[in-house]
């Protein structure tokens, strides 16, 4: 089953590294507890609306951006459900860890 | 603040009805509480993921679509809040009951 808080927990770490910030620095900033963060970054917590909106202001990234990128790595992992030969092996290696299709 | 919960529910209870299917129909295919997802529909509930891809399936449509489509959504609310007297009236009469912009 693909599940949305992985995806929102791979964004938000990409989007945190591509900034150059820690987690410590983000969960001050958003007003939440660090292992909390760390925990939705792995896919661990669903993260409610309002912490979705403040880590989103925290990493200065409209919630849109984040939630467009959602769709479009669920739009990918949808992909290797219904065609996984057709797939580009580098792509099938960049998302694996998060499926079990294998 | 903008809630990501309030436009996943727009998007779920759109699809429905463009698919011309009841709250009944889609929770019991679903398995879900046809007042917990009815409180979805409405914003009022958290989705967990497992959840949202339950929903997606009932409506056989998929999950990535789901969050494209709400990222749009997200993406006009916030033009809403950054641009308030360039956004076409039409638009924020779509939109405005779940503001609270004026």
């Amino acid at each position: 089953m693909i599940l949305v808080r992985q995806e929102i927990g791979e964004v938000l770490r990409d989007l945190r590294q591509q900034k150059g910030r820690t987690l410590r620095q983000v969960a001050s900033r958003a007003s939440v507890a660090l292992g909390y963060l760390s925990e939705v970054e792995r896919g661990q917590k669903e993260a409610s609306s309002e912490i979705l909106a403040s880590v989103a202001e925290a990493l200065d990234v409209p919630i849109s951006t984040i939630m467009r990128q959602v769709g479009d790595r669920l739009s990918v992992l949808e992909g290797l459900q219904t065609f996984p030969d057709v797939v580009p092996d580098e792509l099938v290696a960049s998302v694996e860890p998060e499926l079990s299709l294998r």
